[in-house]
């Protein structure tokens, strides 16, 4: 994002310090921060998607038990009282979102940074002092990350090319730079000049209000399209790639990702477009063998029939709103990650890149 | 719909009289009419979609001509005045859409009713009295029709299926009981239960509004979904038919239909689902080989930015807009029409059901 505006996520202050966040509800019209200074604001955050995409969610719950853990005074607590504290703010910030698993991934190292070091004897002081420093190093190799993923995923994409992209894998998705952004923002860094077309992505337009406004703040030509016309962009031959994020990664490939992404894909097989996941590797599960083990998160019908602040469907009317679906790896072309890209999509080439 | 609700159209006295339409731009919120006493009311109509559906903006268009005609004074004008006052008003009407061919249709039949009269030496007066029989006639034809389509339609679908439509082809596209929709009334009217996933359909949402509300009316079984979840649903097994109407069907069985329809289609084929195409004969344009010839509408960006009532995207964001999408024969399982059933869809079968 340009350099005027603020970061998607920052820290501000030492251990007594607070995180920061842009307030992705007020975008594109507004660009507002939002201080969290307690484990609650994070936690709300998070669920109400003022903070969202998987490495930005993972980003933020590593902060959040930051300043979770100021709620208690670590001159006075005893080791019992910290533990638990601790634990609180994890179960807290885990049950936030279920789907994406950097949130998960992302508090499993702060957890083990603690655990280390209580056994090795140290008192709460300089264990919250380590566990920043984690949170930072997460938020580090996250900018780190993204860079890489856009410098491998560039060279997929050609001069000219038009690119269809769903729901937000940027710089607001992410520490800076984005993952299925990433791409295109290296590619147009090396001087490839693109098309972006972009899926508002319902129901709560991402693509629209988020993707759009990155794309626009770095003079991408970008088009703005409704989910349901990806189709006939494709079959005007205006579309040469799509890419997308990921908010988990089976062992074999299945990615789950924002609802529309599994369409999206059949609708690229149709046409014969390549359909790219970006996404660190610390998005894969291995713990999942398939997609199928993959809990997608439902949520309020209300998104759908009240999305834009009126109503827009009949009273009582019973609604399905699954936050994400699981495209099976069969139709994912390739994934590319900080690590290289893995194509074809298969569980031996995972486990190699990974291993 | 049901009985205490206004119809969809509906002509008010005789020769003197008005069109009332029920504003669909309002609805599901609030069941209101419209009374158009003038040409420039019922191009608005047609215009802003209070009212649409390819069958109702025939019927609109043709009932548009008997108060077109109201405008000259049909004692004392010249034949000369008549003729190029009803030249003007189906121009305009002509002019308010241009995907969907029964508005043309309904200006043809109109135009060769007042062009037979004119040729056997009639006066203006009993011309526009024939002119409103024949918009009634083409009014009463499509509630036949629709019911013909309905029962042709309902032996498609067996007791206990789930069946996806799109858009709005029920009694609000038409006279009473729709194209697509009235497959689904009349297979419930004969005792089957049905479950009907309703696409909201971006960007105006007639499924949301217009769809959910008929099915409601009826008490059918009725979710409602984003566009972008239709293919988490058929992967889900959800879905044994998926049932659109058409705004316009080439010689071929290509059909324009509202965006999105095409997508759905390979989204189907994807899950070897059938697709259904309930229309009247008169949407076939036997003038067009393919459905490479139909025109499509490209409509305001400001129906993706500011859709409802709010703006949903950045300043000055690039969009595009197509009102209707083409989904090719191959993809298109059966074309329901009052007549019979198309299936396979072929250029012999198509000219054979409709010689």
């Amino acid at each position: 994002m340009h350099r005027h505006h603020p970061q998607t996520l920052q820290w501000n202050g030492d251990v007594g310090g607070y995180l920061a966040l842009i307030d992705q509800t007020a975008l594109p019209l507004k660009v507002t921060t939002v201080d969290c200074r307690n484990l609650e604001s994070v936690v709300h955050a998070i669920r109400v998607l003022q903070v969202r995409g998987a490495p930005a969610i993972g980003i933020a719950a590593a902060y959040g038990i930051c300043v979770g853990l100021q709620a208690i005074d670590t001159n006075q607590c005893t080791t019992q009282q910290f533990d638990e504290r601790l634990q609180h703010c994890i179960n807290q910030l885990a049950d936030s979102r279920p789907t994406a698993v950097n949130l998960f991934w992302a508090l499993q190292r702060m957890q083990n940074v603690a655990q280390t070091m209580r056994q090795d004897g140290h008192l709460p002081n300089p264990i919250i002092k380590a566990l920043l420093n984690e949170a930072i190093a997460i938020h580090d190799e996250d900018r780190k990350m993204c860079h890489a993923i856009g410098k491998h995923g560039a060279t997929l994409l050609e001069n000219g090319q038009g690119v269809l992209t769903h729901c937000n894998a940027g710089g607001l998705a992410t520490s800076e730079y984005g993952t299925a952004l990433s791409v295109l923002f290296s590619a147009e860094d090396q001087g490839k000049t693109l098309h972006v077309f972009v899926d508002e992505t319902r129901p709560l337009l991402q693509g629209a209000r988020l993707t759009a406004w990155e794309c626009q703040q770095r003079n991408i030509a970008t088009t703005l399209i409704c989910d349901n016309m990806a189709a006939q962009v494709m079959s005007e031959g205006k579309v040469q790639a799509v890419i997308t994020g990921a908010d988990r990664i089976a062992a074999n490939g299945d990615v789950a990702n924002k609802i529309g992404t599994y369409g999206l894909a059949i609708l690229a097989k149709h046409h014969q477009i390549p359909f790219y996941v970006a996404a660190p590797s610390n998005t894969f599960d291995l713990s999942l063998s398939t997609g199928a083990g993959i809990p997608i998160e439902q949520r309020s019908g209300d998104e759908i029939t009240q999305g834009f602040g009126r109503q827009t469907a009949p009273d009582d009317i019973n609604t399905y709103n699954p936050a994400f679906d699981v495209t099976p790896a069969e139709l994912v072309t390739a994934i590319i990650t900080e690590q290289g890209i893995i194509s074809p999509v298969s569980n031996e080439l995972i486990s190699a890149l990974l291993s």
